[in-house]
Parts: structure tokens; sequence; C-alpha cells
């Protein structure tokens, strides 16, 4: 894991503070807004950190669910961070997140001491030309900040916001990795699993009202996978089942260098329109 | 919403008594029994009935994460149920299980307000013949006595544990409905979502200690839908992404009558061996 006192944009958004026991401060970073509030990656790794700088943690994380409660208001914030069980090779956090006193975010993460067992891999890395083959993504001003932070090659579901893009289906397959380069860690996953362009978007090639509701990742890698990716783009993939009155899902796959899963996650997405 | 006053044996499984405000007592049934402790199906679906049973829960879940953070005794426990947010058209839960002072398992749930929008569906469902057409599997008593509950006819990825059969994927499509049939509603399609044997046992064709860590349930479909499909099997499948130092993941779609995609479902297993 980097150092806390990486200059990385990545590692300033995350930072907290220690305040009472398993209490930390924190603020959200302006290099990561969204159109309203913070970029949800963030602010989804951000809880996943406190969980990972706790004292009483043990082990690395295999799953992480968080709920996003409300928008969240530029500025600071508090989080509670409480290991609720801890078995001999498992523990259960749950965290929430609070500014003033309304809840804005609530999370629950499972660790676990790992050992090595039987294994198997039972789904392909999607196909897509190498990142260099491919155009990154250009920022510009209709597009919220955070994306500056990430580096995009798109090989599928490009949004054009072209009507006869539209026909298809939801998915999308693009290179990503943080921008500049960072080593990857648990809170980066985490975040880059927020990274994809909302499914509706692609599906409909139109831009609508959406907020993530909730996301789940569950981590295949344990650190030394994630060292042994460093800076490396993710192969990335993402694609709905359904969209219907107000919400659709998302399910989608982060695969890493030597065709190495490293995590799925699914999330569920409020749609209007 | 069948009268909490059923008689079926899984509205007896879930049943609480409200005690102080945010808290409720139940007791594990015997008739949901698992190797060790109850069915996580029945437990996932009793934390999720304390919040819909909850005097200020407002609208339907349209997500639900628990985590199981330790065995379950038989007999007595205690849920607290704390609708953390409440906003116009979401409502926020976060939810624990104990025994003792020992936490069991903790949940969290959104619940929405819905409204009609443009949707769109992109999976399809699993190919299947029709359930009369496949035997209904037998209980015998290597298996545990909740499988009793429910009636499955296997499509694909039945378990025969014969060595020829491990060389495939872990995919599993199966008929699934409550036996004796019971009318669908959010805590019975909850319960549903965990009934999938485990991965491993189809990928390899053997048992192996495993046991479900963390589960989320995204429900696509909303009351009148479940009434829809009333006391119809589900067409479910699952399949395995990654096996991988005592963890794999299962991704689950909950198919009702035409062709209605009623839940998408995740969970993370632990196993040894």
């Amino acid at each position: 894991m980097l150092s806390e006192h990486s200059n990385h944009p990545f590692d300033q958004a995350i930072r907290l503070a220690p305040g009472e026991p398993g209490s930390f401060a924190g603020e959200t970073s302006p290099a990561y807004a969204n159109f309203v509030g913070p970029f949800g990656g963030v602010t989804a790794a951000t809880l996943l950190q406190a969980a990972l700088v706790s004292p009483e943690r043990r082990g690395e994380p295999v799953s992480f669910t968080v709920n996003f409660a409300a928008p969240i208001a530029d500025g600071g914030f508090t989080i509670t961070a409480r290991a609720a069980r801890t078995n001999r090779s498992t523990q259960h956090w749950v965290l929430e997140m609070r500014q003033g006193d309304a809840v804005v975010a609530t999370a629950t993460a499972v660790f676990a001491l790992r050992r090595e067992t039987w294994q198997a891999l039972d789904v392909s890395p999607p196909e897509a030309p190498p990142a260099q083959s491919l155009p990154a993504l250009a920022w510009f001003e209709a597009l919220p900040v955070w994306i500056r932070n990430y580096r995009m090659h798109m090989a599928r579901g490009e949004i054009t916001l072209q009507d006869q893009d539209a026909a298809g289906d939801s998915v999308s397959t693009l290179w990503l990795r943080d921008d500049p380069p960072r080593p990857l860690d648990f809170p980066a996953i985490t975040a880059l699993s927020d990274a994809f362009f909302p499914r509706i978007f692609v599906r409909r090639q139109r831009f609508a009202p959406i907020g993530t509701v909730t996301m789940t990742v569950y981590f295949h890698a344990d650190q030394a996978m994630l060292d042994h990716q460093g800076t490396e783009p993710l192969l990335a993939t993402a694609r709905a089942s359904r969209f219907r009155d107000g919400y659709f899902d998302q399910v989608a796959e982060l695969w890493g260098k030597d065709d190495e899963l490293l995590a799925t996650t699914h999330q569920l997405v409020y749609y209007r329109e």
C-alpha cells in the first residue's frame, strides 16, 4: 500500500485523520468532484480506507458494499468504523459516513486471512485491442472533473450520443487506470469499480439523471496480486441486466495482466426518464 | 404479502416479535436447519423482514446485502433495524442480528418508491425444458433439512459427484419454488436467492466445507410483479467467476413467468480444500 503521505491526488482524496477510537475525519477533494458532490468511487474508497487503517483490522478485504444514502456536500465528513465481529480468519466491518448529524453513506466490509486452496477461473477476459492502439478518452468541460484522474481507452460501448448507436446492448469494455499512474491497492480498485459510465448512457446514447444507490466489490486478488499489477491499466467490462421503473443494475469485471480476474463488482443505479 | 399468521413453515421461520422500537426477537426454525445453524437464505429473509415490518418503513426493497458474520446457534436471536436515512423516494436501512451480545449477521437494505420510466431488458432467460419434464430433486438424509422446503427441477449443473462431470463450468439452471407452494414476496425471493447449491460442488463434483460470507440481492420486481408470479416456480441460473484461495463468487438470476427478470443476486462464499 502507498504511504498515506503520497502526493497522488487519490491519496489526498481518501486521507483520513483519526479521531476518537473508531472515528475518522476527512474532506471531499475538488480533484474528484462529480456533478453533485464527490465521485462515488472515492467515497467508497474512503470508507474502505477507514477499515484498512483501523488498528484492529485483520487481513485484507474480500468483499465491500457501500450504500449512497444522500448527496454528499463539498467539505468535511466523519466516518465511524466498527469491527462488529472478529473471527479467527474473518472480520466484519460496519461503517458509516456522516456530515453533521446526517448519514450520507453506509457500508459493510468483510476482511479475511486467505489460505491457498484449489483454484479455477470460470470466465474469460473480454476481447479488446491493446490500449495503445485505442485513443485515450479526452476530458472536456461537459464531463465531471473526477474523470481527469483516470485514463480510459474505450474498446466497446463508447458514448457517442448518436441515436443510431442506441439499438445495441449496454456492454462497455475499456482499459482503465489512475492518471497519473498509481500502484494498485484496495482503495484504488474500489474506486475503479465505480468508474464506468452509467449503463443507461451507453444503452440509450443520451444522458439522463442518474445516481448509484449501492455498489458491491468482491476482491479476488490479494495485495501481492495488486502489487504485481502495479500501474498497468486494467481491462474493465460492464453490462446491465435490466432497466425498470427507475433502477438498473450493473455487472462488471476488472481484469489485470496475465488474465488475472482481480475483482467483480455490481451496482444498482437510480435513473429518471 | 402474506399475513404474519400464515402457517407456511417459511412464515413461521421469519416471524419476528417486536420489542423496543427498532428491535425484534426471533427464533431459528428446525424446518430450515442447515448442517450448522439455519439456512442462510432464511437468515437473510428474516433480516429483510425486520425492515419490512418496521412502522417507519417506506416503499419496497430495491437492494439488500447480508453479511454472515458467524455461525448462528439454534435458538433465539434479536435483530436491530434502523432507518439510517429517509429521503423523499429512498430509505436506507442498517440491520444487525445478535445472539447474546455477539453479532452473528449484519445487513443493509435500500427501499424505494418506484416510478414508471423507460425500460429495457439486456439479458435473456436461460434455456431449460419445462419443469414438469424434469424430475424433482429428491431430498435424502445426507442433504440438509432446509432443502425439503424447496422444490427443485435441475435443468443443468446437477451434482452427480461423478468425476467425469467435473470438467465443465460451474453453471446451474433449475426450476425453483417454495414447497409447499407459497405466494412470492420479498423475503421469499431473498431466501430463494441463497437456495443454489454451492458452485464448487457443481464445478468439482465433490463436497467441500463452504459457507456464504456475503450475499446481495437486487430486486427488479415490485410486489405487484411478485403477486403476478404467485406460486409458480422461478427459473434460476447461477455461475461462478473465480475460485481462489478460499473464496469464490456466485452471479445469479431469478426469472419469473413471461420472461420477467425478477432479481439478480451475487454472493461470496468461503471454501476449504
